[in-house]
């Protein structure tokens, strides 16, 4: 701990004032005595019982009211089906960005025709029902050159096999995907341009068998995994499907992935667990899932050839077109050399790559080191075909010497690694909730520096992934480590049995790591990406009046003022209006029981933050209507009566008078 | 501004380095020069460019990684339909608790049963939809002898006129109840020892009229306000229908009200606008709402002596029954002289009542000053007799001058007031962006301090409620106040067109306000309350296993450990599961097209966090199943195929093979 001068001099002259900290539970758990020094720091430090660790971390996280965080923290909000923004140093939370759940404040999903769509055809079709969740595990931001460039979110979706798109311009989802011939994803990367997002199934199926089923029996030889490299549009934020495709896997669990670059660029690694094909049955007399997939040493790290991959599916000859996708089959991956497995320590979380693309690192989760490869041994390995073996499906197996270039002994459950921009790593813990740093090799560090722990810090607790800016990239920026810790237990006031995850914020610029903060999280922040803020180049408000936020462009719909009107065709009544402070053009809707009506509304204000709201009464529908945009929510008016429209925003000193009618006569 | 002897000494013996202040827009606004002083404190100040107030400001909200906030703010998500837990001073978002909008996370209305429920019911039914969102505004803290007890929240629902309960114990919603005969509300607010909750309406229907309806100029006589008297069964978390009742009023907008103590015991006061019955049309050639509700210069402020109302209401022979409901028309209103109005000044927002219930504050947005009633001289005008006139329906007005006590220039806008512990008021005024403090008169300060403006802060921007702990209760404890404002404009790095809502937290702790603190919101934290950490009894772990959170009893499908079953009866498959770190048991589920399958999961932990969840792919299901807890899902096998099944919570480091299969074979 460090102490002040000034603070010391304030504490050696105080006196008198009884003071109680709160530890967790409420009770008190010291009592420390005080008065005034005549220094306001001194006196506030004094009075809320803060140690110089505590009160140093104060002022590196307090971010003044008006001023900017540094960074945004692009953050998973898991089963929420959400992302969250955070500002770093300070931890609040900046927005959260409805993908694959509705959100009524934003409108997503809720009566909007557009957003419901996306939702409609993200979902598995056939019967199944429209999904209002996913389990958004890993946001990416687009690339250029290998390095964040600020325009694009990629989203998967571990529950359902999906990728989302978000613009950077608004944080609007623009497109959900379902992915065909996998049905759950954990990860997804984008290439070093942004060309592709590469997408790995976790849980294989028979996607091939009739009716995508087989008994579980049958599991070895008709389920099967995929790894989908999917073709990105970043003009539209969509993507293609009829440039992408995909590579047959054994029934591993494929997990976290990563896209090389430098030397290893042209390669993409996937590790991967459950090599022995355990599928449970613990009601049946067999031993479950946790055990059976447990039995072995090692499973495999997955080295593709992806540029190699990309040629070989142009070749209709060598592959085969499965629910709309070109698929490599695994007996063509394995001809034509795409596919090589180096043994990695059993069940690893993460394979994460150093800025420069020279090394892997693994961490099975029960090895207490991580293991770090050469990029370069691997592609001599590959090179001089000296292999230990091949799995049952004939993927050669390379030999773990001939790859490993470190151990690096940093404790109980490491799960994943990442990188700052002075040559370090970062290893997360899970069971003994510690973030570890340790020193890299060549180019980063010379030999007798390298491959290091240098330094311990404990988190609380139960930590998942962890981040750190630009790591995974090109360019780490360094600064800060946030750790993503699953269990927060007793670090925030007991309000109810969910408790909160807990984010905690490191300080890295120093030699010894500091932490920071803890702030609890709503959703789960599985993973994250962290954005400087200056890159940022969001729109405040739309570029024109009548923006459609889906397409991006000019809405078909879009009403100016003085054009507002009621249209009646048929039983369709379609309102073309306009929403400015602080009325409705039209504020009476008068329809006929059993009419569909279809309210545009187009907000004709231009000013940053004039956001107004639709809300219909009894209807299940609210729109927020961006300055500028156009939005279409459709309903039929089943039952007569007598319900109000109102924004929902409150957007102005006349508000609460911001209302309308929707009149439903009953039909005679 | 303050500086430290130790910051001026710092700022003296430095130099050299230069330091960026970013400021709204990511300029660069400023450079300082600076370098180390020695004394840790100084040097972060230094580098991170920080003003002696905002260095205050950092060490007196800043809560260290594991200590607790000292209060919780009980805050409304707005239109987001939720309500969101904020610690106070970090401002931290501890939880955000899902009442009328579904939330994938916590497995509320996603595909658990017993939610799915409550949303059902408290929809309007009728052929209407099932609501998914509602405009959460007044979340209220249940009273025991006027004060919180910190057992449960009511929260009503502007969009829809309902009122759901939330439990303190575990902070889930218990039930959602559609009041008939009004489908708006703005507020609702506890008796002094909850035995009702007390909700009026926003928008008059012809709730009374054939098929509730009624052509729109038929306004004046058809469409009536109503305010509800909903008995509340505290032991079950309920309203009792049969034992509420309804007081009809005049067809104006009843807006916020409060609940009489001490010497207005027995009084409920509700204000009003829009007195002139406008209902708009500003297509078919009438004023819109804003112009002709403003067309007078007085609304009423409604002085409803609820006690005897409550007496009338038990007399069937005064009463009628309207869709369940018993009701008091309005002519046995004014009979029975049970509601008398006060003018106020046009279009107020709010009425609120100082801690021992003598005096009313109510600010007409249009009018700079807060308006001081004194419920003695309100009590002393309806006894003389002495009135003004009556209104159209026969209500009779006492005279302005009779009531009032005092009047306060506090600036444009005013809308709210708080009390602190101290006898002061604090009034937000959303045009000029400002919270005035101002005296109340004896017995809280003598008369030559009273109704004093003494100080005012400047917010950013256009401030609605403001809050401050236990205001509007008999105890107040003061300290801060949060200025809860709509616009955030320039305070955040620009994400999107949607801007964030602005929380301000200010400490009235001395003579003067300061402010402390910007928080961004997600959703519209339209009002709030704030109760000492310490009050709360919240459960961390269930109390028992198989523990139904809707009922708050043992669930009838609970399954302990070693009775899982998977039982068919017809073509209904019942799985009676158990949850556990880090496996289902069940872990196959095999099923034929077509079946329906009901899974009941029991979370046998009893470890605090060891919350579980189940995300079934392709389905739109995920439970959260806290520990003890039972939740059941059920789906229809539609189509033949492979659905894995996880635990969406990282429970483990044995999370990854925490999962399962359905089986869907196809029908031959």
């Amino acid at each position: 701990m460090r102490t002040t001068s000034a603070l010391l001099i304030g504490a050696a002259i105080v006196g008198g004032v009884a003071l109680l900290v709160r530890g967790p539970g409420g009770d008190a758990v010291g009592v420390s005595q005080a008065a005034p020094s005549g220094n306001p720091l001194d006196e506030i430090i004094q009075q809320r019982g803060l140690t110089p660790d505590e009160a140093e971390a104060a002022l590196k996280t307090f971010v003044p009211p008006g001023k900017y965080d540094d960074f945004v923290m692009v953050t998973s909000g898991g089963h929420r089906g959400t992302i969250m923004l955070y500002g770093i140093p300070s931890m609040r939370l900046l927005k959260e960005i409805p993908v694959y759940a509705p959100d009524a404040w934003q409108g997503w999903g809720q009566g909007d025709e557009e957003s419901a769509e996306v939702l409609k055809k993200g979902s598995w079709g056939d019967g199944l029902p429209t999904l209002t969740w996913g389990d958004l595990h890993h946001p990416q931001i687009s690339l250029t050159n290998g390095k964040y460039d600020g325009e694009w979110i990629a989203a998967t979706d571990k529950s359902s096999g999906r990728v989302a798109i978000v613009s950077m311009r608004d944080f609007k989802t623009k497109s959900i995907f379902k992915i065909p011939n996998m049905n759950s994803d954990h990860h997804g990367v984008f290439t070093d341009n942004s060309e592709y997002i590469i997408v790995s199934s976790f849980f294989p199926t028979p996607y091939a068998e009739a009716n995508g089923y087989a008994p579980i029996e049958e599991y070895p030889r008709k389920y099967k995994g995929i790894v989908s490299f999917l073709r990105f549009d970043r003009q539209a934020g969509r993507i293609v499907p009829a440039e992408s495709f995909q590579i047959e896997l054994p029934p591993y669990f494929q997990d976290l992935s990563i896209n090389g670059r430098g030397p290893s660029e042209g390669l993409f690694f996937i590790n991967s667990m459950n090599v022995e094909m355990a599928t449970g049955g613990d009601l049946e007399g067999k031993p479950p899932m946790e055990v059976a997939a447990s039995q072995r040493e090692m499973d495999y790290l997955h080295v593709i050839d992806w540029k190699k991959a990309a040629e070989v599916a142009k070749d209709a000859t060598k592959t085969k077109v499965v629910n709309g996708m070109r698929v490599i089959p695994l007996s063509t991956v394995v001809a034509e050399s795409l596919l090589y497995f180096v043994p990695e320590s059993k069940s690893p979380h993460g394979v994460d790559l150093v800025p420069g693309g020279e090394y892997l690192a693994v961490s099975g989760k029960l090895d207490p080191h991580v293991s770090v490869y050469s990029v370069e041994k691997i592609k001599k390995a590959i090179a001089a075909g000296d292999f230990e073996g091949k799995d049952p499906f004939g993927v050669p197996i390379l030999k773990y010497d001939d790859c490993i270039e470190a151990h690096i002994q940093v404790g109980l459950g490491p799960l994943h690694s990442v990188f700052d921009d002075q040559g370090n790593g970062y290893t997360s813990c899970f069971l003994d909730s510690t973030v570890v740093k340790w020193t890299l090799g060549p180019p980063y560090h010379p030999p007798e520096a390298a491959w290091k722990a240098v330094d311990k810090v404990s988190i609380h607790y139960n930590i998942g992934h962890l981040q750190a800016p630009g790591s995974n990239t090109r360019k780490p920026w360094g600064k800060y480590v946030v750790a993503l810790n699953k269990w927060s237990v007793d670090r925030y006031p007991p309000l109810g049995p969910l408790h909160p995850q807990n984010l905690q914020l490191i300080d890295i610029s120093g030699p010894k790591m500091r932490l920071l903060s803890d702030t609890p999280s709503i959703g789960e922040p599985h993973n994250s990406m962290m954005i400087p803020v200056e890159m940022l180049q969001a729109w405040t408000t739309y570029p024109e009046v009548g923006f459609d936020a889906m397409t991006m462009k000019r809405a078909a719909n879009a009403t100016l003022q003085g054009q507002e009107k009621i249209v009646r065709n048929g039983n369709t009544v379609t309102v073309n209006g306009t929403v400015l402070r602080s009325h409705y053009t039209p504020d009476i809707v008068r329809v006929k029981q059993g009419d569909k009506v279809v309210f545009n509304w187009t907000n004709v204000e231009t000013a940053r933050d004039a956001t107004h709201g639709f809300g219909l009464q009894g209807y299940n529908v609210n729109l927020s209507i961006d300055p500028g945009a156009t939005e279409e929510a459709a309903i039929v008016a089943t039952k007569p009566g007598v319900y109000p429209y109102y924004c929902t925003e409150f957007c102005s000193a006349l508000h609460m008078e911001f209302t309308g009618w929707l009149l439903v006569e009953p039909r005679k």
